[in-house]
């Protein structure tokens, strides 16, 4: 048996709310305090912000996303045997495959219900950024679900790295421009700074934001793809449905590994898991960051903003800075330069434990699973699959039958562009020196410090 | 419920062989005469050999080609309900979904038994030709389960449409070089009669064939993805698990429907069925071919060789003429010049009923699957899709509840270059003349006509 499948009639109900059991630092607007869901009314609709500060453990999924769901879900969970013997390790190795979803990764969990959401409150449009390419599909891909309109600002770096993103878009009826674009204030501020700029996630998200809150008809709003409490909430199906699929077959895992860009595939299969962790477990859980953009592991928790231009409230989160722009290697989902709030805060806490992998040790371990378990990767899932490698050898060397659990984001179908740089030695790894970590601290240097809180 | 599982324990453990229900003209030699498995021994190991000449009704699926199979075996049935909402039609629309297997179509169906027989047989190297790639990647990942080497000759046009697919050969260690190439006598042939040739599979064909009985060590051999007896074989896995899973829930087909190029994702979704329909069931069977390239639904039934260079036998089969090259339009898969013998069959018996789509009719709906059904299908795929829709519209105008069965041959998500010709209107259709289809019958009017068998 290398698969098991639950039945669309065992998919969860309901999505596991970590605000229940962990504190958080609240927002700041720019005055330094405490903002109110009615100052993210021109951003997001009201019934999205409730959620986002939603402290209620179990919050129902709406039976209009359990539909759309049942496109892709429940997603398989998959013993990786033949990477187990590869590696000869006595570790037994299972992922949840989110790359089944139609764009390809586990983002539709959260853009499903939040277009949901916004067409609920009467919205018509929606606007985003993307990275990788891989959040701006899917919410395309669920605005054609809802009959939505859909408009993605991608990342320029990316967008002339994988061209045929914004085709995959415009499948789904979404409109895809490179940003820094003309269209915002913010891009061209961003464009007149640089106009050879490669972007960043950070600007994206500003012309993003400004789209929505210019349309004077109010029936805009901006969707974000990872950072936020009720994406990390939407994402939990991931694990809740693990946590089944284990049980079926009387397994537990000793390790949880996922990449973490923004953290939400990350949080989506460790969050079900944390709980147990809370009450006592021994559970390893590992974040995987590329050592090129290293927010979890060497970056501050201080108050920063989500994006460059400072539209966005201040998050209490580890971060690299608002207006820092990584080096330019390819996961480009993982080139954040902050973190989830709620995943920074169980860092802080030491309920998770960070680590960072570099891009070629990345690929070399996605190319191992590639040729043993048959999918190909994503980028950023490659991040996680170094870390699961590194697990399952530590496994052999102490004679231990570790249960390992991971997630895999996405598939690498259209990140072929980086695997043939790879496959001719031109891809190349990134540090960070401390200098460069050091001067993007000044960014935030002004801002209001948060306070060490201890759920515990 | 929209999506129909089997447990890996229900999987089929015997394919269906068509050959034990229906007659079929033999294959010929050079001589005119009927060849005998030995004449075959240099191109394919005769373990295979024996397969493709069978008559037994049943043939068991060796466990280790299983075990590659629950990669992604069963394959989800999927009933398509958001497609028949927007077609307002009272047809219950369900798809066999083949392009969950790693390399996204089904072609790994027959690629892992393939390559299976060939390592039991000593085999140590496959050599292989590729349209669209989807079965060059297919045979790289079997390859890769096997610890085989594979070398892929991809046609030319193809090649340079879609530059990703030899970067997923080579993630699963394969080798892909554009065909013609100068590596085999039938390349430097080709590419001396015409330097700018878009190439063909016909020459392809040739190429892949050279460069395995040309390997003095006899560790070589070719594989062929379609046409032949033993693929379709393979191939049943698809219609079997469909019989099962439609079982399940009580429905069975009125309408089968499968895109066709060498007909092996047609066959091996219908064959199954096919026996009901000898026994007395009523059930229209559409083979789907693109106008540009109308094997069954214009060509002759003739005997004909299965590549440019003719180094195949002859086989009885509808045929363009084996140096037929056609039309540059997009779906690589379905640009054969000839189809499987099997399917030529049952054409020229009226069990089946080919038809055949314009390109852009296919696209159009496409894009209607993809915004409903939320899968981005391969553009082979289109054409049935173009079939499925004018199915369930006659459905509709004759207010029947009609069950349509289709077979989703694999996605789109390395087929955006036509996507994006297809959105930008560059997109064309491609009619052949009469007098293009009279001249190219010039190429078998010296071979031996085959008989018109009556199997019932």
């Amino acid at each position: 048996m290398k698969k098991v499948f639950l039945s669309e009639d065992e998919m969860p109900r309901q999505w596991y709310n970590i605000l229940a059991d962990i504190k958080l630092n609240p927002p700041l607007g720019p005055n330094g305090k405490p903002i109110g869901p009615e100052d993210l009314a021109p951003v997001f609709p009201m019934n999205l912000i409730e959620q986002e500060v939603s402290t209620d453990r179990w919050i129902d999924i709406p039976e209009a996303v359990l539909d759309v769901y049942r496109i892709w879900r429940p997603s398989p969970l998959v013993r990786a045997v033949s990477m187990e013997k590869a590696l000869k390790t006595p570790a037994r190795i299972y992922f949840k495959n989110e790359s089944v979803s139609p764009p390809g990764s586990h983002k539709p969990n959260t853009a499903v219900p939040q277009v949901y959401y916004n067409k609920v409150f009467g919205i018509k449009k929606m606007t985003t950024e993307t990275g990788a390419g891989q959040w701006g599909s899917a919410l395309s891909f669920a605005c054609s679900q809802f009959g939505m309109e859909c408009k993605v600002f991608m990342v320029r770096v990316s967008f002339d790295q994988k061209p045929y993103r914004k085709a995959m878009m415009e499948a789904w009826g979404g409109q895809c421009v490179a940003s820094p674009s003309m269209e915002t204030k913010a891009g061209r501020d961003a464009l007149e700074r640089d106009p050879e700029t490669p972007g960043s996630l950070g600007i994206a998200i500003s012309e993003a934001v400004e789209a929505a809150v210019s349309d004077t008809t109010g029936q805009t709003r901006y969707s974000l793809g990872s950072v936020l409490n009720h994406v990390m909430l939407h994402q939990t199906v991931i694990g809740l449905e693990a946590r089944k699929q284990m049980e079926k077959i009387g397994e537990y895992p000793d390790v949880i590994i996922g990449c973490a860009g923004g953290g939400s595939n990350f949080a989506g299969l460790a969050f079900p898991f944390v709980v147990d962790k809370i009450n006592g477990k021994q559970i390893d859980i590992y974040p995987v960051e590329p050592a090129a953009c290293p927010t979890l592991t060497r970056a501050p928790f201080v108050y920063d903003h989500g994006d460059t231009a400072r539209y966005t409230p201040l998050l209490a989160m580890h971060s690299l800075g608002h207006a820092f722009v990584p080096p330019p290697f390819h996961a480009g989902g993982l080139r954040y330069h902050g973190m989830a709030p709620t995943v920074s805060q169980l860092a802080v806490e030491g309920i998770i434990t960070p680590r960072s992998v570099q891009q070629i040790e990345a690929y070399d371990a996605g190319i191992a699973f590639a040729r043993t378990e048959g999918i190909i990767p994503a980028p950023e899932t490659t991040h996680a699959l170094a870390c699961v490698v590194e697990e399952a050898l530590k496994a052999r060397e102490e004679g231990k039958e570790k249960v390992i659990l991971f997630c895999w984001s996405g598939h690498g179908l259209l990140d072929f562009g980086a695997y043939e740089k790879y496959f001719t030695g031109k891809l190349q790894n990134f540090e960070l020196s401390d200098d460069e970590i050091c001067n993007s601290s000044k960014m935030f240097k002004d801002f209001p410090k948060p306070a060490i809180l201890k759920s515990h």
